[in-house]
């Protein structure tokens, strides 16, 4: 008997039909001898119906009262859930965040989890109900409703498999798993059965949008096994846990050296060239830019010559004129000879807890794009990726051929 | 300084500029110095959605998830009045029905409140803060989300009036105030500036559906003052207390003896004619129409003649081919003449304390309907009332007499 925890998104209750379609499912589940809580979202369209609501009145409303508006949204989900499961003659039980004691901090409209009291949960499940839980939402010390903020729902999902210590913590979502790459770019490209926490995180900041990155971390910090799975089909989907022996025999570079080839299109680079290569330098170009509430994702800054270097960074495309026009302004204080800037570029990675033993990989990428023709413009590399900046246009023509060169094809 | 608890229904919080409106209404009384709680109902129309939604998952929606469900109406109320109060610089906090403490027995539905803990109103209260809470909703003492069934948000507003030990509970309602008699059948109706609980309920039950019966004796119970009042315009509205010497001088037939004439056009009655005049007869007719889940309102049996008897009682109307047909089926067993019916009958009533010490009023009453030629089919007094059930087709004519004669006009 496994206890698992199942967390559906907006899409997956939309309607009733919806709803009755997962009572269905999560019945046969249970039948099958499974203790199972089910996590919830807002049906889809409902928070934005109740932000609506509240922009009528305000047009920067009262955050603790966003908060209790919004969980409005949630709780309608778990009622309706409930009456399916009684439709059914399943036993269940409804619990909005107060009533789980999902007790977070105070931090209105993005809180965090403190602790969560499980001990009514606990009581259901030995005594054969299905628990139904309202995502995205909790109580403060004081009693305030709070919200956890985007992607709340995954949190409250893997907070509670942590705390109850489930088996499993299933998110179901509308793609039935991770794939080696973006299957709209490669059609040929692999749902993954399994993949390390440091690879997703890798995976999920690289632009594979499947999981909140802080789900992840989440799940990461108390070794939650974490499946992602589709709503509407069968089919196993893809489990992310901790990095273990048995899933990555060390050996030759065919058996699972990378995992997958993530990309971003909405990157841009800013280049300020020929800048002193001395102390302070780094923070004289960064801090106006993180002052302006832009965020950095790659940095470079090579070794400098005579005296001079370069210093390179890329930003959201949406941020790029705003940080040239920053970096202009500054370029002469700071000695700059140019400020240069491309806002066509797009970054690729390889990402794979595999690399980390083997030395050829990089070499192996760099040959690849070369015998393509493709320039490389930045390169930065972690533990277990490899990413490069590359133009636009060659997007495609990378994925597809470093998905091929590395052996991510379906295998038939 | 008073403390003053306002509620407001469906109608008076239906959109955004509506909520807007009482938040502006509550911050000027907040100006003058009051103490002010706003109990709110959903908006209007929400109840019904949230209802269908439920029924579309299930025929009789499980009732504990129905209350999960239903107190999400008030919950989007609370949280956009108090944003509208934000949003005018005007402090204040939104409690539902668990964070207000309000305690209430299991019985989900249909839930009566058994206690109140008003330590964190009375804080908010004393810190300045507008509290508004959410009508209809509390908890049990397990922790489960009840509502309270009809009319509940009115029973919320004399609950915290009367824990709060308030000066006075205001319901706001589209009326602005009780009147003499219906203004649709009596232009010349008055909107009457007091009177007691005890009237109140008789005119309430009598037709005059401006308030819940049992709001009404909630207030009556712990001595709250009660004021109906329009939300949409100015004016002190009626103010209903306990009995007390200065509303009533004792003195003349013109002063206020009789406070207003009420009256019920879905009334039918059904009789027993010449069944034997002995004990257990009444159970006898009365108990079968029980059992099939009958109200019964007026019960009439006059003294026998010849060892038998006539017994009469009046039903809704919808109940009446209903009743007529059990009535039929037992009148041979009970030794009955004849059961007769009609359901073409309305009920008038006379309401006031004054006529306790007034026993001309009877006959005044039946002076009256003689003059206009109005049959009394059935007589039925209390302390502080004169029913008597004539044709339909007399009502308008009895009640604009009886209205004229007891000088119950405008005066101008």
């Amino acid at each position: 008997m496994a206890l698992v925890v199942q967390k559906y998104g907006g899409t997956s209750v939309a309607n009733a039909e919806r709803i009755c379609a997962i009572a269905d499912k999560v019945s046969l589940a249970r039948q099958a001898g499974d203790q199972i809580v089910v996590v919830v979202s807002a049906m889809s369209g409902e928070t934005n119906r109740l932000i609506s609501l509240a922009k009528e009145i305000s047009a920067r409303p009262a955050v603790r009262e966003l908060d209790v508006l919004l969980s409005t949204g949630e709780q309608t989900t778990i009622a309706l859930l409930c009456m399916a499961f009684e439709e059914r003659g399943v036993a269940s039980r409804s619990y909005t965040g107060t009533q789980a004691g999902i007790l977070t901090d105070g931090m209105h409209n993005k809180a965090r989890i403190m602790d969560i009291d499980t001990e009514g949960l606990r009581a259901d499940l030995a005594n054969g109900k299905v628990v139904v839980v309202a995502g995205f939402q909790g109580v403060d010390e004081d009693g305030n409703i709070t919200t956890l903020g985007r992607g709340g729902s995954d949190t409250t999902a893997v907070a509670l498999a942590a705390a109850l210590k489930a088996d499993e913590c299933r998110i179901y979502t509308d793609v039935d798993g991770v794939y080696t790459t973006d299957p709209r770019v490669v059609p040929t490209a692999r749902r993954m059965d399994r993949l390390t926490y440091e690879e997703m995180l890798e995976m999920a900041s690289l632009g594979a949008k499947v999981l909140q990155i802080r789900s992840v971390e989440f799940a990461s910090k108390y070794n939650v096994p974490l499946r992602v799975l589709s709503s509407f089909d069968e089919g196993n989907g893809t489990l992310i846990t901790g990095e273990d022996e048995s899933m990555y025999p060390k050996g030759t570079l065919e058996q699972a050296v990378i995992s997958g080839v993530a990309f971003n299109r909405d990157e841009a680079q800013v280049t300020v060239q020929g800048v002193p290569d001395q102390p302070g330098i780094a923070y004289g170009i960064l801090g106006p830019v993180a002052d302006a509430g832009i965020e950095v994702d790659m940095i470079i800054q090579n070794v400098g010559a005579d005296g001079a270097t370069d210093f390179t960074f890329t930003v959201h495309r949406n941020d790029y004129d705003n940080a040239m026009e920053i970096l202009r302004n500054i370029g002469n204080k700071l000695g700059a000879r140019e400020v240069a800037g491309n806002d066509s570029i797009v970054k690729v990675s390889l990402v794979g807890v595999g690399m980390r033993s083997h030395a050829g990989i990089a070499s192996k990428t760099f040959e690849v794009l070369a015998k393509e023709s493709i320039n490389i413009h930045m390169i930065s590399t972690s533990e277990i990726k490899i990413s490069v900046v590359i133009d636009e246009k060659y997007l495609e023509l990378a994925v597809r051929a470093l998905h091929k060169e590395f052996e991510l094809e379906h295998t038939t």
